[in-house]
């Protein structure tokens, strides 16, 4: 059976999620759905590089499927994108190897979450990005974020519903970027998340952001392996799944494990 | 009278436009209506540095008005953020000489129109983008927006409805950046702009990139004076107002009028 690996973008707000869950419109069963649709015959399961929380959004979430028969790959896109439209959108299609899954194949991925720290509300980027209000020391959460690139141990950071084998990953790049005067985008790279793992990590950045929390505190978060210990849980809607990649790691992100 | 200078952003989809129309919601009524509200006096008669159409949305205008008393500035911006919560942010309020015109003393403002240049329909930037699937030569699209810097009768691109005195204008910057791989801003620093003139360049701009209008006949534009000769006009929902300057033009800027 072919096996079929799209690229999607999707708005989370419109979602219960990734996962299929009874009674709940996810984005696994009605991409599932319209997929039959459109294919004219039954789908094999989907599976995604990462399972996005409810209200998460993806800009480049990989997705795969089989299907008893060849279809055509243009249409395929162009009917999914068109049936979903506004919600979710098919940006690439292509036969890859059966063997393919998009989440244990993957390298490395790259989230990506937006403070908007203004004294005024958002208007254009309502419901994109976390209003905070008050400014933020930038410079401590640049050197806390930049803390977290490496091989760590990220249970503090760690969602108590996560059911990952490991909460060791590791992280090639943490950074956050000035947009615009007032847009802060938190980006990071690593092999793969824990459930929650970004915006826990977003939530104690932004504690320490606020004089909530001592850079030495934050530093001390990861020693502690104990989700009690980190700040709050930012919230869903400013976050995005950036990219999925299936390449050797590049160069300039390479680091040595310590 | 104490005069009061804003800078606003706006969700240009809510409005008909900045300015007052009898039984029309637009950004001049509304925003006159809540200041009056929130300074708990009358206030006068509201100006802009630029009355945006239909659609078009603000990242930064600039609107000026008089009180009889002065309030408490921040109290106000909060106050009217608040009420207009998602549709008007006022970004900053301060007072400024009471001969400020918010137009007429603005040296230079920018647009910028953004363009989703992809197969698939826009999902995060949906209201945001103008969406065009078949793929833009931008190379021309370049040529022919560099081509628009310095002084030039503006009348190929000039709404006929427009009423301003003269269609020369002087344009400091006009170029087509490449953002996140699909998507396309057009930027452009002006003296001042005419009705529709942004839209009506972009959609210019458009039709070279698609191969409808030569680079050739794109330059013979500005010499006919005549808006028949030009493409269609850009829809609206992609353009904003980023922000205006009363500050003499920076150096990298200045050019010499040809």
């Amino acid at each position: 059976m072919p096996k079929i690996k799209l690229i999607v973008e999707y708005d989370g707000s419109r979602f219960h999620g990734w996962q299929k869950q009874p009674g709940l419109r996810t984005v696994q069963s009605e991409l599932e759905q319209t997929l039959s649709i459109v294919c004219r015959q039954p789908v094999g399961p989907l599976h995604a590089a990462g399972r996005t929380d409810a209200g998460v959004h993806a800009r480049g979430q990989v997705v795969s499927f089989s299907v008893p028969e060849q279809p055509d790959l243009w249409r395929l896109a162009q009917g999914v994108s068109h049936l979903m439209k506004g919600e979710v959108s098919v940006l690439s299609a292509e036969i890859v190897h059966d063997s393919f899954h998009p989440g244990i194949d993957s390298t490395h991925k790259q989230y990506s979450y937006r403070i908007l720290n203004r004294p005024a509300p958002a208007v254009l980027d309502t419901g994109r990005v976390w209003h905070i209000s008050r400014p933020l020391n930038l410079d401590v959460m640049r050197t806390c974020a930049a803390s977290l690139v490496g091989e760590h141990d990220f249970s503090s950071f760690r969602d108590s519903e996560c059911c990952a084998k490991s909460p060791v990953k590791m992280i090639y790049l943490s950074e956050l970027e000035n947009h615009e005067g007032d847009l802060l985008v938190y980006r990071v790279i690593g092999s793969g998340f824990l459930k929650q793992m970004v915006r826990n990590i977003v939530g104690s950045l932004v504690d320490v952001g606020r004089g909530r929390l001592k850079v030495s505190s934050f530093a001390e978060l990861l020693s502690k392996r104990d989700r009690r210990a980190a700040g709050v849980t930012a919230p869903a809607f400013a976050l995005s799944m950036d990219w999925v990649s299936y390449d050797p790691l590049p160069e300039n992100l390479a680091i040595n494990p310590l």
